[in-house]
């Protein structure tokens, strides 16, 4: 008896330990989570349940809208990040009906208002398109032929299947570069409309300065719903159309989830670089990211500097600051973490036990002996190059002037070619896209700081080295001094350009080259000076693609015979999931955080000045103890925010967080700061991603915003 | 049988309770403590070991360095604070010996060097003098009368007490003001040497970025010798002299102490103000800590940008803004606490309900029925004159040529009274400290920044209401703009003006009013037209405290009489004991301190740039994981600070933290952000202040300064 109690413990612990204590690394493709044993960490369904080719099955619920959404309602109701709908609010908000600061609430169907510019896309099916695809790679091809003709073919693919699919969107997705590519499917909305938004103050609360950072109160939520024509099929918005009714939507566990709780995710991750070498990560480390977190921050302290002594200065510059300093502070926290983590050395001695693994045998040492050296060398001359290369892409990408310049030229170019032959910005489908860009960096224009930002990269460039110049630039400079040559020239140029006037700069985007060459703008001009330079700048990076695709293929072969184990592929804004549990972590010596904030962080944090504002029916509700059905019944308070060890990614943005029986327990929205460290490796040290939690959203939308009827809609009421 | 074991649970759980969850606040005066039941909480020695007047006890071993430090060998080897000897490490460097940068080390008694300005004050004795005090104040007297009739004859009891124990010092010390008064006699030892002192990297790590920050990672300590003359007697420094022999020094704890430990502290902690009224409360948060938050951060803003342009000038203003910001960040601080805790009206509730108590009883009524409201009229004068006040004040504490002419002008006044009549700075035992301030002053003074200093808080002054204007400005600005008038008297007075040189400067302050008039200094002329408005100011501000003294002194008595309870004076730098736990906390939602740092945090922490510089060998020590002795057992690593809920406040710097068997475990240093709410309230949630761990503090003097000796003299190696 004695022996048998013994045995029991000694199972409970196994499954204990089973569960709770292995690594959960991974954003897995659909076609690959049947190689997890989800059940035994904690999956209380089928696997069929989360995808089945001939049912239903939860991925029907998971909608790309950007970044992720999922319906919640037979309806077609869609619950995702406040910052995910936030440009379509912003777009319907006039001075009079500012619906950031007040937030939005249709209180029938028929005050529902288009989300503008957004779209849904549903997974409907994959199909692996590897060998059709590499059928056009030839032996003797140089690599830059290599990478176009793979490009070409994947174009083609995909206009082949919408043609064979109306109404469909198709991509092909590059898995493992220049070895497996899949062929996706789409259902295509285009009619989606606003719902409920909460305010800025629930929505944003703690805005950029907690942006990427736990504990975490953001109520990042809003809802949507998909609308299609009377007879079912996708169309634009017509007040005519009908709700969507997806082949599945989300279940609603109010009771939301606790601590150690298995979750998982299903998602549209955007990129990872997990299968590059120390060689990447040490140019990442040392050059490129030092050198955009200085050029960045650079310009972040000239445009609040401009916006200082005006207000209407400092709003146009909003949304670009807000825009850089995600970027900056994302690296920043990826440079801690590559610090912390010793990454790049601990990535140097994986690779020389590789190395060594490849020398042991004759033959794998012929086919897979120099590969690590060769994608070092290319590596080397990134570096030698990197400094030339970035100051030359930022000269485009930073100058809103040269960008409008650039663009309307390129535009004339490409225009002349086969749809499939061109920059993909100027393809047919993309073109509307490429000038509603342009329209909006214009709308936030503002010509004195785009003048300081051209004087410091120009100068930036002039100063470069002599292997390294920009004719274009040196054509400025004209062997004078730099400095004032530069000044002469910006003077000069932004006088007499018109291409800052919105109808002259979107009627020159179909303009011929020649009609461009008569308008003798400065811009034009120095576009066309460029060019060459941005040609050959992309041929060298098509040529580094195509050779590094070819390394990475055969690294991947020899990583699998030596670790004997499978890879999954770096995100690429294909269907995912991950899994995990909801846990804390210790973000520093002496320091623990829970993985559950509650509505009492949030009065807390409340200083009544923007991004800590709360509207004061909160604080009453708080007073109150108002809570609903929505406390926690340790914590005694509402839950805001969850924290998980689940491996995620920019993309998973309004991604579900389910539970073991398949329902929604919250909406993820942002990272820990050192979970940005993600994009090259997951550590159950520091991955941590954040959701809200779906008793906030719920106790929000009904005590705050006073909607009960959605939560009838979900079902939340009986 | 069963019945038994739930007996032994019962008192086992009642005993925890007793042990852990009573609240631990107080700084107790030594006459008190016998009012404790420290052995209940975990005290294993006898309270005679702490005080014992017929013989020796732990208080011989404390010792009042400015802050406070200890006896650590029978050869009068001192521990105290890095911070606490900073200034003295600073006064023996030069550029060549830079022992801030570099640390100290005397290899043998015989290189030990002077600790410039330092002195050690040693409690003998205490007697309650209130009886006498008080005997001067009579029926009729004014307010002002009464508090300039206490004051001299608190300086003539320390005179006669001087007198007839020469070579000691006295002080007579304010416990419950117009109430209670204590004479304390000190052993005044007058010869300070440095033994060993590590480099700023180390015990100043963190620097002003960490000050007032839990979690915590500086090495806050170091170790000075106390000298007498041969025959045992105090003496002013000479190399004859010999090692002063405590009559009691501390044990040290190599082992430290753990989570939830019992630990008390003896020092001398600075000033609270926890008996004052709701009135003083709402005061300072609402007015006074809010004017002065604003006023420092301008300070600190014009000296930062002065500094920009000139390594030289930023040194200058490097320790002014170091004082400023420190004081903000405390004030900054204690705001928060006020708004978190909601300390303002918990105290109003309290004094609602003694307001009905009072009103209870006839005779309670007429005695003590109108003390909150006459409390509450004065704090409403003070409301009302408090920006005039402030103004006032800070035009002579933050301008550096008005406080050299205002210092020399009142010393020449004061120094023709008798030595007990004058203003306690001008008195013979203090003058030249007074001088000396005047010195440092001078040495950092820098004229651009004083006049913009001075611009400022003038304009300030012109632009005060009618009801409050200084005449010494209004004659400046005679009826003009007040910009221009200010901008030329400034330009003029700073061109003219000689008490900007050192010899001037020193000369001046033994000069006559009749000389100082024949200077004609236009820093010296304004201090006479400023000189009767601050006497007024002085007048005023003794008839308050004369009036709150009296009415704070019934307030007590009835505080008594309700809550039936006794009440510990607020600190006033005398020796005090308190006592609590090594304790984290909760500073936030989804946040929790561990109370134990270590040195992976150091490491953590570490960029290479000061204050978060580490020297190479401290990392190679961590590398090799060389933590001999003093590695904690399941943190495995050395611990570095340690925190615990001690009721501590300014003056407690250097303060030993010593276990239940009365040995030493840690030197107190800091208080977490949140504790500095202290001042007014001691908080189970938030009061914690910090220590440097005695294991620290061992391995860094050992494995760091190679400084074997000293721990054999300290006994830690037997």
């Amino acid at each position: 008896m004695k022996n048998m109690i013994g045995f029991f413990l000694l199972i409970i612990l196994l499954t204990f330990l089973s569960h709770s204590l292995l690594p959960e690394e991974g954003m897995w493709p659909i076609s690959e989570i049947h190689k997890l044993d989800l059940q035994s960490k904690g999956l209380e369904i089928d696997l069929k349940e989360i995808y089945n080719p001939e049912g239903l099955s939860l991925i029907y619920a998971v909608v790309n809208v950007g970044a992720t959404g999922s319906f919640v309602s037979p309806d077609g109701l869609i619950l995702t990040n406040h910052h995910v709908a936030y440009g379509s609010v912003q777009a319907a908000s006039t001075k009079e009906k500012d619906y950031i600061k007040h937030g939005f609430l249709a209180r029938d169907r028929s005050e529902e208002i288009p989300a503008k510019g957004r779209t849904a896309r549903i997974t409907e099916s994959y199909r692996d398109v590897s060998k059709e695809v590499l059928s056009v790679v030839k032996k003797r091809m140089s690599f830059v032929e290599r990478t176009k003709a793979i490009e070409k073919k994947m174009k083609e693919i995909v206009k082949k299947t919408e043609q064979k699919n109306p109404g469909k969107r198709a991509e092909v997705a590059e898995m493992f570069p220049g070895k497996t590519y899949v062929l996706f499917i789409f259902t295509f909305l285009r009619d989606l409309r606003l719902v409920y938004v909460p305010p800025r103050s629930i929505g944003e609360f703690g805005g950029d300065v907690d942006n990427w950072m736990w504990p975490r109160h953001t109520g990042d939520f809003s809802f949507m719903r998909a609308y299609v024509a009377p007879d079912g099929s996708p169309a634009e918005y017509s007040p005519k159309n009908v709700p969507f009714h997806p082949k599945k939507y989300l279940k609603i566990a109010s009771g939301g989830a606790n601590e150690e709780d298995f979750v998982f995710m299903l998602g549209y991750p955007g990129r990872t670089y997990r299968h590059r070498t120390s060689h990447y990560l040490a140019f990442e480390e040392e050059i490129r990211m030092p050198f955009v977190v200085d050029w960045y921050g650079w310009q972040i302290s000239v445009m609040q500097k401009m916006g200082e002594k005006d207000r209407g200065v400092a709003l146009k510059h909003l949304s670009r600051i807000k825009g850089l300093s995600n970027t900056m502070k994302n690296y920043q926290g990826k440079l801690t973490g590559l610090k912390r983590l010793q990454l790049t050395a601990k990535r140097q001695e994986e690779e020389k036990a590789l190395r060594e693994f490849i020398g042991k045998d004759k033959e794998r040492k012929a086919k897979y002996g120099d590969i690590l050296e060769r994608v070092g060398k290319i590596y080397e001359q990134i570096r030698e190059q990197a400094e030339y290369e970035l100051v030359l892409d930022y000269i485009r990408r930073s100058v809103n002037m040269i960008y409008f310049g650039y663009t309307v030229y390129e535009a004339a170019v490409e225009l002349q070619k086969d749809d499939l032959e061109r920059e993909s910005a100027y393809m047919e489908r993309n073109f509307p896209q490429t000038k509603r860009r342009l329209e909006l960096t214009l709308r936030n224009y503002y010509e004195p700081t785009d003048k300081m930002i051209m004087k410091e990269i120009l100068m930036r460039a002039a100063n470069l080295p002599q292997k390294h110049r920009i004719p274009a630039v040196d054509d400025i400079v004209k062997g004078g001094k730099p400095e004032e040559a530069i000044d002469g020239f910006i003077e000069k140029a932004y006088a007499e350009t018109e291409l800052d006037e919105l109808g002259v700069l979107i009627d020159s985007m179909t303009k011929s080259s020649q009609k461009l060459k008569e308008m003798n703008d400065p811009f034009l001009k120095l576009a066309k000076a460029l060019y060459p330079t941005y040609q050959k700048l992309k041929e060298t990076q098509e040529a580094r693609k195509g050779a590094l695709d070819e390394l990475y293929a055969l690294l991947i072969d020899v990583k699998k015979q030596f670790l004997k184990k499978d890879f999954i592929p770096d995100a690429n804004r294909t269907l995912r999931l991950t899994f995990g549990r909801i846990r804390g972590y210790d973000p520093a010596d002496a320091v623990y955080y829970n993985p559950i904030t509650t509505l009492d962080g949030v009065i807390e944090k409340t200083t009544g000045v923007e991004p800590f504002d709360t509207p004061q029916k909160i604080f009453d509700l708080y007073k109150a103890k108002d809570f609903g059905r929505f406390m926690h019944p340790e914590l005694k308070s509402v839950p805001v925010c969850i924290l998980y060890n689940m491996d995620t990614t920019g993309g998973n943005s309004g991604s579900p967080v389910l539970n073991g029986r398949g329902e929604l327990v919250g909406i993820n929205f942002d990272r820990a700061w050192e979970a940005t460290i993600n994009d090259y490796a997951w550590s159950e040290k520091y991955s941590r991603s954040i959701a809200v939690d779906i008793r906030y959203v719920l106790w929000v939308t009904q005590k705050y915003g006073g909607v009960d009827f959605l939560l009838k809609e979900m079902n939340v009421f009986k």
